[in-house]
């Protein structure tokens, strides 16, 4: 009993160190009017793990691998309702097309970087082959997005290989999520300061369902940062054309992840409000940015098998579009809260050719915070 | 001399009452970092020309129309490239697929109530094919957008004529443009205050390109409402869901215009950060929103001729994809002003079934903005 | 009895003259491989009606509105899944976004001339608001689709009234649907022959489902007419830019019925082979032309009730991705069989400024067909 | 001078041999009414460069690489103006949503199989980075398409890699291209025969501009084959659904040229287009169907420059939509033609599991065409 109990403040202790004590709505910083789930984390919604390669190397190499899965089991053999949206596409984001006609996600979900997706793609496609009950496919939808770490990764290496991809599926695991520096978000910036990877989720009243949506973001994009409101990057004077001169360029990746029963023409609606959430952070989707959004319902009852052993047709429950607002609202909120996240995780970074990102200043950005 | 001095003066009065006293940014509320045009107009944009039939008859008539030029010429003989974006298509808005098709407008842009968008088209059909010229035209392409003003107004009845479509267009003109309860948003409701037509505009410097990027709202939405960051709705207790009861549905038509030389492609991408300006208020596009944006470029050079004597080749200067990040940043602070500027500007209003929606109780907003 | 029995030989004849006797598949030109519905008509989907109003008076009137419905109920209380396809939206086409986002169709479809959208959905509204059950509904989403007869018929006069739309729309029926020259199709053309009104249905094996799919078409476009292959628009030596001169322009409108359980994503895949009939008949899709496909399931499990009583939740059952390649089929070839059924339906006719348009010459087509 | 009169000869001999004897064209199958250029495939756009890597090797690889290059120079400091349309999006087209966004592609273009997309993918990227004067690219849009050869070939054994995909590029050449079993053809089924390879083009008369239209095609895909209207499907017996157990699977990638100066909205609008020369082929688009139709305009005065030296603004001179019809109406043909091309040139095969392929017999199709 004692070392059972020894355990838990470790774990707890644990969870602290892994991102407790920073995160924004620990200080008092609250997105919305929803309530998060109890980790604040896509994984609140169940089933849904998440693991991430990071690569540290040299002087050059900041960057990685997230994965994304959105249900435990074998995801070709019980595939999950899914969309994309396209908020800028100057991106790579592969497999959008087949998701799109289909409405459906069949492979681990993958986040790299820009040059890497090759890479992505080959690992979704050896772990997909490999997989037990597999043995017949011959046709995997790869599901893999990026953002450019050029800046402080040395890119043009190529430095993410397809048994990195591998092992960051491997690795992926359900409850806390570490955000800043890690996976995918090694190497981004966000806003001018570091980025990288950030979560939240928000749970509605059990009178509109009691649902989870969970939001997973790869931070690497530019604009005007506004924090809860604040116009963080005016009153720090880092914000775009500030003198006709900076541009602000980059990308934003977002994963959204739902136990609601929606199908796919409701999960692009849901997808569509990311970028609803990503404008109140201050981004502006500028020309160089790809920003999609991918969403996908856990619900077992949706979930679409391979093979169908018993005719044409399927039965499914599912949510009317007069119901889907609150989802709307949640996603709008967790990911403005998972974007701020990813901010305030993040630490400072030192790159390629010596260049080195500061992490966001978060006691100035507190006292700023409490002025307003 | 005395007289033209005398003039003036009346002249400046009236501007001031017409908005100026009211507007957010009179009162030091600025939105963003670029600066407005001198009228914060969508009438900045040269050329463009706006004009209001408001309808308020007995108790149960709130309606209207509102007509936007993009040029003071024929339009059917002179296009100018347009496109479309559906933030949430829950809307009648008529003309999308010929403009996502072709790339152009060529005629008024009609905004009004959702049933009476047939009046609206008929409006634009009859204007069209009765201007000088057009004897030959057989097919006009009437772009006629709504929101739902049911609430006030007795909708049912489909209290817009055809005639009234058109006194609107003729009315049209450049300068000050009326805001509030006047044309389109006679009888609209926006985040739970009185609703209404809004414009702003932004001007960029010199050395990118010193366009001009104005956008004209009808809003008619709700959410969470935010004015320049501050909750406004959390802190009043007016927002969605709050109690799982209260609902939050609605639309919102946003016109873009911008002098720059922008082809249609762009234009959609201009189009898309009108919804990240509408999300910056705090709108969250629910299901029953008919949330679009149109958008088109005034330039002369890009003018799309009806019948073309030279060949099957046209010439055109454009602006490249890599230049557009700042008419994106426009177009998304301008929608914010845009928005907010209705709310200032409407007034509290009595209509059907004696529904009664207040006016945004603006010195209590103040109060809240300063203690920001 | 006796009466009834002349009564009966009437309608025989009637139905005779009506369509049976020129129909091409009786002239033993079969499309494809899979069989037709009894009538060969969008009608074989249990529950389509359809209404003609046909308008010819004087020299210059040659039009009129083709009213479908999916089924007898009140359609806005009980909506039906569909999806629009746009194959080139050079055309007036109502309603798309809104159907595109919901997913569903609340009211008759209908069909008429370029210049008479407006009247299109004035009476839609009007009929749907006037329904029973109906007292409270403030939004209705007219989808009214159009092509320009304005060769034959004055267009510029809009002759079509919201009176004759609704008139169309009461006189809708099951059973044979009168093809040709009547409601829609009054004074479009074809190919450069007389066009119209066409109709066609695939009925598929039990093993597959047992399924029909009923298709119903506006002809007006242009191109290189092949008949059942046969290249006879060559033949005849009509053909688009035979001497660089001649243009082949037009629209098509394509209605897809089916009772199929199919949802809105997999009705939209099946709109797009609409486009895929199109193309076998020698259609181009020209710059001008509005070729609009709009298909919906008139599957009573699939209905969407415009107010949900049972909570958020709706339980369906659909046809698999897997299964829908047989419907894909069904519509290519009923949608090809339906615009050549136009043609041979239609008769010559004069109209507007002395215009006469020919009738296919079918005997020689016949010609052609034996010596092939 | 002896020695170059034998040369010519020979030259002769070898186009006679590499593709003349067998293409439909030249036993007088003509498709459509615009003449081919002179090559009758894709090349005869100037500039235009197609390499092939085909890998046949034991039993079971039969597979290969498809680079289509849009010109000679380096790509990606000269991009150039494309579409992509979504004819059927079972497919893993990688590179999508840029080529929408930014309406452009700047590497050359890869078919190969489905598991083979990641090779492809870093095959572009490495012969970008590679590439003189790409020093600084840190992000390159790879479009890379696919169909599946795994009947024939063992494509779980993804057996194509980077390096053999720069070869393809590096091979790439003008003049006469190799149809049938080679490269991304090398495995593929069409109809039930051996597909492959095809290629056409058409030439408009001067007075319509004088372009040229070039289309390349991967064909793997099925339906009732038709054959300039014949229907060879149903004459041999041999079609989708007929009895009601054999399915009709497959993709096809279409590729578009044109030197005419088309922009990218009305490169989608010809993209479109392809599926309607696909569908005269008696293709249904299956469910399984990868259909998409990649379309670029070599013109030179449309090249996008990577790095823009002179401001913010481009001048181009492109083509009116007024004036598109006649390009619409020679992608169809090209296509149709470059299909049928596929099937009369590939031969036999035998591969994976002793699974054989029997080419389309052509002896007995001239038959059949000589009795219509």
């Amino acid at each position: 009993m004692k070392n059972l109990d020894l355990l838990f403040v470790l774990f707890i202790l644990f969870v602290s160190n892994s991102f407790s004590q920073e995160r924004p709505r620990d200080k008092e910083i609250i997105f919305g009017v929803l309530p998060p789930g109890s980790l604040n984390a896509i994984t609140d919604v169940p089933g849904v793990k998440v693991g991430h390669f990071t690569k540290i190397e040299g002087n050059d190499i900041r960057t990685g691998v997230t994965a994304i899965l959105p249900h435990g089991g074998n995801l070709f053999q019980q595939k999950v309702p899914a969309a994309i949206y396209v908020g800028n596409g100057f991106g790579k984001l592969a497999g959008t097309t087949q998701v799109q006609e289909l409405g459906n996600i069949e492979a681990p979900i993958i986040l790299t970087n820009t040059l890497s997706v090759a890479a992505g793609i080959e690992g979704v496609v050896r772990y997909s082959l490999e997989q037990k009950e597999n043995e017949n496919a011959q046709s995997v939808n790869a599901v893999v997005g990026e953002t450019n770490d050029g800046f402080l990764n040395n890119i043009r290496g190529m430095h993410i290989s397809p048994e990195e991809v591998i092992q960051a599926i491997n690795s992926a695991e359900s409850g806390i999520v570490a955000e800043g520096n890690v996976g995918a978000g090694t190497g981004t910036v966000c806003f001018g300061w570091k980025g990288g990877i950030g979560t939240a989720s928000r749970k509605l009243p059990e009178s509109l369902g009691g649902y989870t949506v969970g939001v997973l973001v790869q931070t690497n994009f530019g604009g005007n940062l506004q924090i809860d409101g604040l116009a963080v990057g005016e009153k720090m004077g880092r914000y775009p054309f500030r003198d006709a001169m900076e541009k602000s360029d980059g990308s934003c990746m977002i994963i959204v992840a739902t136990d609601a029963p929606v199908l796919e023409r409701n999960l692009e609606r849901m997808a569509k409000r990311g970028m609803m959430g990503l404008a109140k952070t201050g981004g502006i989707a500028s020309n160089g940015s790809g920003d999609y959004v991918i969403a996908f319902s856990t619900a077992e009852a949706l979930r679409i098998p391979y093979s169908a052993e018993d005719g044409i047709l399927v039965t499914a429950e599912f949510i009317r579009n007069d119901d889907m607002s609150s989802l709307f609202m949640a996603v709008i909120e967790a990911t403005e809260e998972a974007i701020i996240n990813s901010l305030f995780a993040a630490e400072s970074m030192e790159g390629k050719d010596g260049h080195r990102v500061e992490k966001l200043p978060i006691d100035q950005v507190m006292n700023l915070m409490k002025q307003k």
